[in-house]
């Protein structure tokens, strides 16, 4: 696999930084995530504008202009000829004199082979359980998963697939993947604020304003519980429903007529975005 | 200068870590920093003690006893012969196959020359900022430091030299370093929950023990501004007073007579260790 390191093509096993690194020694970096469908990058412009916003908000200038950057990544699918496949690109603080002031940063891009969850496996839905917390900086694209690596136990314990962030009883994000909730009445409810602007987030939500009422607003652990359907949105899974939140049941334990609308929209709108 | 990669002691330059590492993709590692003087490595048992207490609260298994890595740190400050230094020890989330799960770990050890504040720059003190912020999960060296470093603009902005982390107006720590405050009365007070645990903290307060009425207890922010003296501890400065938070002068911009006494105490502590 050819991976891309500053300014090179390189073999992705080559790819290393000095410990130096702000991203080593500071967990300091920002970086983003977007699949290619059928050789495609999809939805390729609003990533690299969210890859350029969390650099500015951050303070991180980036090495290319997006323009350059889409030529970059188009050589790595011609090169690695992979049809399905997931890219990072990956922003640091450099280099640091101090291991504290950024630096002028190291950038990296690895593509690898992406399987996405199967038409089974969305039907099957997860389960879910709540944790309180909230992001650093959540509109910044950082690595800082310490949280959610910290918690992976927990989900384990509690034999759940994902942990939802909530924070003074109002629902926020998964550590990967937005939320959405359908409220009985068949309003598509997601939240607006202290949460990572998700792509798949946003192209769901052109596409349930087609059809429904849509409110970006705070939800409340409440009204979650109390959902007619729950879902997550993430570039790596699409759309999957949520059926189970601790131990109560939601949506009858199968996925709800607007959370399948939903998701074959989006199958849709992928397959027109490629065309 | 040499350097100690996982079993190796190798030129620092050539220290790198693959990109795959979860240090890199997720922020996920934890660190210590202890100090040699005239050759002789600082409290090095305490150190030692709180790096493993990370490792552990973080899941991540070390890849050395404590006597093993007292015997690679002697090596390094005979191989490299620097008087004073600082140490850096990272143990990282190692290369995950899934960018998530930890793996086996890495581990980094760095030495570098370290010159500590003069008389001087204690005698002048710093000004300081507050910020509404826990660190998550504090107890843990974690490498987390977004928001430390994304705040040092604003540090910058307001001409101060520091930034406070308070948490529903109770004082925390520092970025990089402990809180101590000397109320009117005489007493020591430094909190002790949700902060990391200082090694010159816990130093500072069995020096301050002999002497004074200590209080381990929640520090407000009405206490810190009514305080009679303010001031740091850390590895790498050892304590500093705080003279101005915001605008408003402490201890009538000059070191007080408790911190001045713990800071001469600590002088001698440090040189009767290492006779």
């Amino acid at each position: 696999m050819i991976a891309y390191i500053n300014r090179e093509f390189i073999e992705e096993k080559d790819t290393v930084l000095h410990t130096g690194d702000l991203s080593i020694q500071r967990g300091f970096a920002i970086f983003d995530y977007f699949r290619t469908r059928n050789f495609i990058p999809l939805f390729i412009d609003q990533y690299l504008n969210r890859f350029f916003n969390s650099a500015a908000m951050i303070g991180l200038q980036p090495l290319h202009t997006k323009e350059e950057l889409k030529g970059v990544i188009n050589e790595l699918i011609f090169r690695n000829n992979i049809a399905e496949s997931g890219f990072k690109m990956i922003l640091t603080g450099g280099y640091s004199a101090d291991s504290f002031e950024p630096a002028l940063p190291n950038f990296i891009i690895l593509q690898q082979p992406l399987q996405l969850p199967t038409k089974e496996k969305f039907h099957k839905g997860i389960s879910i359980i709540l944790h309180e917390y909230m992001r650093d900086l959540p509109e910044i694209k950082s690595t800082n998963y310490l949280m959610a690596i910290w918690l992976r136990d927990k989900v384990k314990q509690q034999k759940a697939d994902e942990v939802l962030y909530v924070k003074d009883n109002v629902a926020l994000e998964f550590p990967r993947a937005n939320v959405f909730a359908v409220t009985k009445a068949g309003t598509v409810v997601t939240p607006e604020e202290n949460v990572l602007n998700g792509i798949t987030r946003m192209m769901v939500l052109q596409l349930a304003e087609k059809k429904y009422t849509v409110e970006k607003r705070p939800l409340t652990v409440e009204e979650l519980y109390n959902a007619a359907e729950v879902f997550l949105t993430s570039t790596t899974r699409r759309i999957l429903p949520v059926l189970k939140i601790n131990d109560q049941i939601i949506s009858e334990g199968k996925p709800g007529a607007i959370t399948l609308n939903l998701y074959n929209s989006f199958l849709r709108f992928e397959e027109e975005f490629c065309k």
